[in-house]
């Protein structure tokens, strides 16, 4: 039994494909997200990779930001909270706390037994978000793929102490002005969203295991000033950008099982 | 009896002198602020200005955020919140609420009988903020002094919906690239400012006569998106931009007084 998650971002387009509710089979992730031909491209690319067709899959689940665009491919649709919750806990059955940077949001969850049970969400600012390092990395003229290795190399503390981009973006800029080494900065900007995210997830409250997930977690740097921001080991996989087309893969597998037995 | 008035702001130095703490003689803005040539460049045009030299000025009394860095000229520091408070009831003696929107900045004062009895200040967002209307402005490639003219011609009604800086940017980009008219999208841009504005303004409250001052109330698409968004007149002149300084010039008359009678 065949079921397919998808998960459309503002920035990103997410598929999962599982085999019996328990195994990967195939996944993509395509950069560009809702209203574009991402969504549609990243079906198509999962089917591939697995040798099937869409009328092979058992339910289609669609979940993030874009999901209501789906309604024609997709059986069912979920929200993003929930599906982050369920694929943490298939890749951390032990997770209590998920923290989820996405390329313009941020979102605290807390989590039972696979279930979301309370969470905190900031979409309305994009200091903490991917967006914020997304200004950085062009102000430096930098990938943004490489701030987490660069960050590494620093050796001297540097502080931004604006939370704003925009105010950020200028003390960097003033920075590097005064001739300030990338790598220094890029560590201190890395500790500026850790800070900003630890502001908020102090509102839900922090648990082990802490489990982090969106596509800011493959910046190992984050990661690492996050730990010591929240004063908790974080969690990471390859598989974390996926989690929420995973969470609603295993939801659809749910769904199917229950039409099923109705 | 001459006393001088310096403002130190983020992005502008102002100077005013006055006669007998009555009269203005002359004032000067120079468009660098703090940890620049601009105050001194702002005082020694006064002074010219006036034909007078720094010796005949019988007090000098500095504000704004880089007041401490005039200790070795001024005689005295004020708080910019005090000085604005002054500044606008000696132009509007019927002033209670003072809405000041600076370079980096927006704080809405409570005046009763020229003092200050209660303010909300935001300086650690760039939403509502002349950055606001700097990004904007730079994005929309017109000049910042422009975007009132401009909006002014609008025929139809914009959404801005991020307050935020970085996502309203955003918003601006993909308004253009849809090829809607920049003077529709700069007046929803002011209507942005003042939205965000009022809800700061409302924390404290709005009782007439309501005062615009700062670099911002130049602008009179902000100007009028205010009145609309507080439901009050908002009053404005030529003079508000200086009107730290002007605040700072009536205090150090006060204080030259006080040091005669003692
Ligand atoms: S603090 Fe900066 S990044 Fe956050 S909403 Fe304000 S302008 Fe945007």
């Amino acid at each position: 039994i065949y079921t397919l998650g998808i998960d459309i971002g503002s920035t990103a387009s997410k598929c999962v494909m599982l085999a019996d509710g328990k195994e990967i089979v195939a996944k993509s992730l395509i950069s560009v997200g809702a209203g574009t031909s991402g969504p549609q491209r990243a079906i198509s690319e999962v089917l591939e990779q697995a040798g099937k067709s869409k009328d092979e899959m058992a339910f289609v689940l669609a979940t993030g930001y874009g999901r209501n665009s789906l309604e024609e491919i997709a059986d069912a649709q979920m929200s993003e909270l929930s599906c982050h919750a369920k694929g943490a806990t298939f890749l951390f059955p032990q997770v209590h706390t998920v923290v989820d940077i996405g390329g313009q949001d941020v979102k605290i969850l807390q989590v039972e037994n696979g279930v979301m049970t309370n969470f905190v969400m900031n979409d309305k600012c994009a200091a903490g978000t991917g967006r914020f390092l997304d200004v950085m990395a062009r102000v430096l003229e930098v990938k943004v793929q490489d701030l987490g290795m660069l960050g590494a190399q620093s050796t001297k503390q540097v502080e931004i102490s604006s939370t704003c981009t925009v105010f950020a973006e200028s003390e960097v800029i003033s920075q590097l002005s005064m001739g300030t080494d990338k790598r220094d900065i890029i560590n201190g900007i890395h500790r500026s969203v850790a800070s900003r995210v630890a502001g908020l997830a102090h509102r839900v409250g922090i648990r082990d295991q802490v489990v982090m997930t969106g596509g800011v977690a493959q910046n190992s740097g984050v990661v690492k000033a996050l730990e010591e921001a929240l004063g908790h080991e974080v969690h990471i996989s390859p598989l974390t950008q996926y989690n929420g087309a995973l969470g609603a893969a295993l939801f659809a597998y749910q769904k199917y099982q229950k039409a099923q037995r109705a």
